[in-house]
């Protein structure tokens, strides 16, 4: 038998999560928080489904869900999209990229994805016979070397995948990123898969520039969300798309076929509780406080860093301390420090180690205190 | 833009159950039931989820949900499973059925269909570059045409997608259905998907048969099962595939990319529910009395039809009575006698029309009983 996807092992997350828990160490590895969703939110999951709320969904999602995803994106975005036409609910982010990546890549088809990379966007475009270009991102700080990714170009070239704030790097998009973007992809038959799982995660008042927001990008954009990442609940698997009525056809066509719809009484609970904005524009300060505990402490460490601006990951360089690769240190530093994190080579289709590991801040205050405690012992 | 599934609508479920709500008929298309779950399933969803298991499960499935899985396969198909290796837990069987086809079809292979088919088979065989080959069923019971599955096997066949008990006729495979199977792949290099979404919904003492339990047939099998079809709640998105490690391992990679993971409080849910057997053993006896209350008043309708042997269908001719295509009897049936069912027409690639339409019958008795009597004003 011959494997679709040869090359392919247990994802770094499921390897680091796992390690962290046999080792006990406090896991700042695989992105989920640690800490508990909204009381109110669990209490509103218990009275949809007592109310009944267990059949099939629509296979687009609820009506009113898309509604209030609809209101959502003109008051972050000041954008205008169709519920009915242009928001689609799905079984989490990954199905959003996974469903969106195949409604457009035919065989031979190249999609540009921009190194460090997340896992899932290659498999994608493999499964759907596509070819992976790979363009890296400036090693500096993780910005899009635009030169770089117009000179990827061909007359195959279908689509772009992009990811702001992006991990591992925390990287945010800039009006000018999404100037030269809008211009590549003008008057060329490219489209684009826009990750923006975490929107809501943006610090120091940077805000978070949607693809939506984009009155030309829009037009060719799959903008792909994660209810999960944003209320604290990533084991829900609840996600959205955002694409315009001809690309959300060919989006529900695959969507239809991949899981069809997504947990029907979870639909109604975010549509409730998306009726109150202020549970998601809470959401850049509660990070904000965790990210700046977590960076004050990591001065004493002695790793490098640049703060990261969106998303709650850190980056941190420590060739300057060790030269074993960053596998070998993440491991150690699970199995000696008890810290968790993940190697940042793991984003890169090749392995590239430039000797960078990224750490998960969204964890209780608690164990970021007691985890900078013992990253001191790094050096 | 070109698109990957250019002949592909709104699926016929979908625009039955539609048709029916604006029409207020009463819905016997869309296979799902019109009556509530068990309070203490419910129960377990409101615990589980303020227990606070919210956050990613494991890729595969949490183990006790795997364990308690392969306690089941033992139970009622006297097949030992292994929970860690070859049992994995996937966001409904609409994806275990695309992730088990997506893992094993290359470009080029042949994937051998029986019609009438569900709808979702052949969309994920082309979305991988394979070419569905589609062998009629025996069109006087929907019993499996052996010799002409033989004669359309090609040294490109690489799977054939099975169905027992079959949607939409209900017809449950016999032991001799296994042998032949068996002896068709046997030293060919050819794997089954089977959908056995209905394992536990098989009338007048009839076994189902699971391909796990066949001893030659498993090491060749992806069995795709749905909780949401046992338990009353569709709407969950929660299935599961069972395979050998080899296929497995492949199948993983597959749902790694397409979901990575599903609702984690769920799987809790499900884990205590299926530590008493009774739960699902009381449901062959369950739906039972309401296929015999449905069949009694059929008979008064002039409709002809053999007893479901299985599943919550009941398929019946009206040819003898009306000459109209079946998706128009659908339409004036919902739209004039208020009861909505699903033309069989959809079921074949070429909408082949034998003047057969489907009903579900899992709905409250009250509610047959009512459609029943409107059905009486059918010829
Ligand atoms: C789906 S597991 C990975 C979670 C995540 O987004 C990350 O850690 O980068
Ligand atoms: C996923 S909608 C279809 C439900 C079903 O299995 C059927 O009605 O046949």
């Amino acid at each position: 038998m011959r494997s679709k996807l040869p090359h392919i092992g247990t994802t770094i997350f499921t390897i680091m999560s796992k390690m962290a828990q046999e080792e006990g160490a406090i896991n700042l590895s695989q992105g989920f928080p640690g800490f508990g969703a909204d009381p109110e939110l669990l209490d509103m999951v218990a009275k949809y489904t007592k109310a009944g709320y267990n059949q099939y969904a629509p296979m687009s999602g609820i009506p009113s869900l898309r509604e209030k995803m609809a209101e959502k994106t003109l008051r972050c975005y000041g954008a205008k999209v169709n519920p009915e036409t242009e928001v689609s609910i799905v079984s989490g982010a990954t199905e959003a990229i996974f469903s969106s990546i195949t409604a457009m890549i035919h065989p031979g088809d190249e999609a540009i994805i921009l190194e460090p990379a997340y896992d899932s966007y290659e498999p994608a475009i493999l499964l759907s016979g596509g070819i992976p270009i790979r363009v890296p991102l400036n090693s500096s700080d993780f910005s899009v070397d635009w030169e770089r990714v117009k000179n990827s170009i061909t007359f195959k070239t279908k689509l772009i995948v992009i990811n702001s704030p992006h991990n591992p790097s925390g990287y945010v998009w800039t009006q000018d990123d999404l100037d030269q973007l809008a211009e590549l992809v003008r008057e060329r038959n490219i489209y684009v898969v826009s990750d923006e799982v975490y929107e809501h995660i943006t610090f120091d008042g940077r805000p978070h520039l949607s693809l939506v927001g984009h009155e030309e990008l829009r037009q060719k954009s799959f903008v792909c969300g994660s209810f999960g990442k944003t209320f604290h609940v990533t084991g829900w698997k609840l996600g959205y798309c955002i694409a315009p009525e001809k690309l959300t056809e060919e989006f529900r066509k695959i969507h239809q076929y991949v899981t069809f719809s997504s947990v029907t009484f979870l639909q109604y609970t975010l549509a409730e509780y998306l009726e109150k904005p202020e549970r998601y524009e809470s959401i850049p300060g509660f990070y904000q406080e965790k990210r700046d505990l977590f960076l004050t402490g990591l001065k004493d460490t002695g790793l490098e860093f640049q703060a990261t601006q969106g998303s709650f990951f850190q980056t941190a360089s420590y060739g300057h301390l060790s030269k074993i690769g960053d596998r070998e240190l993440a491991e150690k530093m699970t199995k000696e420090l008890k810290v968790a994190c993940i190697p940042v080579s793991s984003f890169y289709h090749n392995q590239k180690d430039d000797k960078i590991i990224r750490f998960c801040f969204a964890k209780e205050n608690s164990d970021l205190e007691e985890a900078l405690v013992r990253l001191k012992n790094l050096g």
